[in-house]
């Protein structure tokens, strides 16, 4: 009897961390904006988190009077439809696997849940966050009910490409043709340890203002945009196939270069929509400029072939017209105002300090690179005379360095949770 | 025998004026780089000479001892490969009229040829200036020869754009099917005075800089852009068929959004180009915003429906997100920084003085409206607080004021003449 009232648990908490993940063939428009079906299939790196990741604890207690929700420490709206649709989707796998009877040896479905999430970078500067969230809150709800059912198609609901952040490495989010979504899922096309050369770069250009959400934005691609409906129909299929084979193969040249189109295509769709949806700043440009130039610089040095002239616009910075060179970075940009940069591990410090040149930062510039340490690199005469033109001070906030990671963990060590023991965050003093 | 030495004349000279135009359904990329014959059809607005124009004479005299070209007052390349291209094919024309047989009524083609050129407006301003150019070549050469053939096919041989401004009014230019290109014309779709409330606003942002041409850059849009394929073969048949019925239904609301998805289009396909392909830039954007917002402003005026929420990102102006609205103006943009926008004649003052609040003039501002007369307005606080966002001081130079015009003109007098009687350019003191 005694174990049996142990059993039955006056409050559970658990507590899980998720990756934020970076598509390097974007999603961008939903066949079905209620279950959040894509109209086309997109591929992701999974980023690490040891630099980059949202915390979450869900706690449920017979004590609990209401349902409540604290983002980054502040209450916010639990009865928001997506976190609805997530809670009620665990829920539901729960009551399944219990096979419709109540055991009071599991949490009783019935009691109100806290959940209190933080993420370790700042929220919602166009660094997916909600695609962390998202895979937080599923991840927790699942182990505190004690689900362990494929979960990617749960996260999906709160968030499209949170279904990718369920899984580490590389991860293809799966279209799916049926219409209840049920084949709508993430799927793990390798692991993070399957290409431990590879590094990421985020540029964090503004870590203050909020960027707008996407998913008004895509909808209107969806209705007006004849081009967005070709590249999911056409375009897609073709480079989802090339993009996993060059992530087997390992093949940076093929990778980058994929990623940087596939980036630039999503941003072209964004402007055939009507009205244009602009992402791309004129810094982007600079940023995909800077990126040319230093592959073309590199193309140039090892491959001893001219580079016919340069084109650009008036007040723009030149983009190299020549074959594509074999990049030695590849740059790919979401929703946001942030650069993501790909490079080989050889390679970062000297692009770094490209990037330090270029955009030299306003203050110290003692926390100008964060994360994964960064060795220091001697620019060669000719590398900054050819890649560093027109430094734009300040423009670049910091770079965070980091790398492909594991999916959603969780955290054993109870000191970690983010609710005490009154279901309440801890104060902070 | 005095009649027939007059009649073998030492010298000939004859002056055109040619028009810019404005492609409402752009170009961009061609299916072969020697004859210039292009992937699709496009359709432009000629623009009237009164406000823009090029200026060309053409003189042939038996004392010249060599071809040569002045453009602006400069001595330039006359072997310059399109202008013999130009030069070769009248003449072809001029010995296939003579029926092979030397006429010593006319000009002797063995002559060498002078040409002079102006533009009344600043060169490779993003204007078009080298539509107008060949165009004003083609049609002074012609001329001087005596030649009354289908022209636009030479012209086209100078500048694919150079065709369309062949004619007045309202002109496609047919892609034609065949590979020799002897049916890639200019057509009439209507002439300049089938639409007199018309008016057109250049918005010139960038009187100095220039631009790089756009050659190279739309090769290498016809080479990598899956986007523009799709769009040359199924994207634009349909809208070159649907702006053709609005051009002659005069129906602005369908033209003018037409014309804006277009613009944004062929700027989406630079953009999907590798490497990518920048014109439009965040002032640009200012631009298309400001016109949004505006249009937003008249639909949500005259009908009461309301307007969802904006969608934008961080830096960039609010473009409003909401079911297409009967635009008041429309823009377009090519492949150069200057914005142009559509206006009925009613609609044009309001529109002036909301460029003028939002890009307030750098100095005293008498210059800053030119071209035909625009009168006065004064703006309900409404309008200003919905559409005058975050002014940017001194960013349009100024706005030219214009209206469809005819195609090339001849001009009769003789003092008109941009060489002397000895051939050369008048001495500028």
């Amino acid at each position: 009897v005694a174990a049996a009232m142990a059993a039955e648990r006056a409050l559970a908490m658990v507590t899980c961390t998720a990756p934020v993940n970076i598509a390097v063939i974007k999603y961008w428009g939903k066949r079905d904006t209620d279950l959040i079906l894509p109209i086309n299939s997109s591929l992701s790196v999974t980023l690490h988190q040891d630099q980059l990741k949202t915390t979450t604890t869900a706690a449920a207690s017979r004590d609990f009077t209401e349902d409540r929700l604290w983002l980054n420490g502040k209450e916010a709206d639990v009865g928001h439809p997506r976190v609805q649709a997530c809670l009620r989707e665990v829920r539901r796998l729960a009551r399944k696997r219990r096979g419709g009877s109540e055991d009071t040896a599991t949490l009783s479905l019935s009691y109100k849940i806290h959940v209190a999430s933080e993420n370790n970078f700042p929220t919602a500067a166009g660094l997916a966050s909600s695609a962390a969230g998202y895979a937080c809150l599923v991840s927790a709800l699942a182990r505190l009910y004690g689900v362990e059912d494929e979960l990617s198609e749960v996260a999906r609901r709160g968030s499209g490409s949170a279904c990718r952040s369920m899984l580490g490495g590389f991860v293809q989010w799966q279209r799916g043709e049926r219409p209840d979504g049920t084949d709508s899922l993430a799927l793990q096309v390798a692991p993070e340890m399957h290409w431990p050369e590879l590094r990421v770069l985020v540029l964090v250009v503004s870590g203050e203002k909020k960027p707008v959400g996407s998913t008004a934005g895509m909808q209107t691609s969806v209705e007006t945009s004849p081009l967005l409906k070709h590249r999911a129909e056409v375009v897609v299929p073709e480079r989802l196939a090339q993009m996993m084979r060059h992530i087997r193969e390992r093949d940076f040249e093929a990778f980058g270069q994929l990623a940087m189109r596939d980036s630039n295509q999503f941003h072209a769709t964004c402007l055939d929509t009507f009205p244009p949806i602009f992402y791309l700043t004129d810094l982007s440009r600079h940023i995909i400029a800077l990126a040319h130039r230093y592959n073309a610089h590199h193309g140039h040095t090892k491959v001893p072939a001219g580079l016919p002239g340069c084109h650009s616009t008036v007040a723009l910075p030149q983009v190299p017209m020549s074959p594509p060179i074999p990049p030695q970075v590849a740059y790919t940009f979401d929703a946001g105002p942030n650069a993501v940069i790909f490079a080989l591990a050889d390679t970062v410090a000297e692009f770094v300090e490209v990037v330090r040149r270029s955009f030299p930062p306003a203050t110290n510039g003692d926390q100008f690179v964060r994360g994964l340490p960064v060795g220091s690199a001697v620019l060669s005469q000719e590398l900054v005379a050819a890649v560093v033109t027109e430094p734009v001070p300040g423009a670049v906030q910091y770079i965070l360095h980091t790398q492909p990671g594991p999916g959603p963990q969780l955290v054993d060590d109870p000191s970690q949770h983010l609710l005490g023991a009154d279901g309440l965050p801890w104060s902070r003093v």
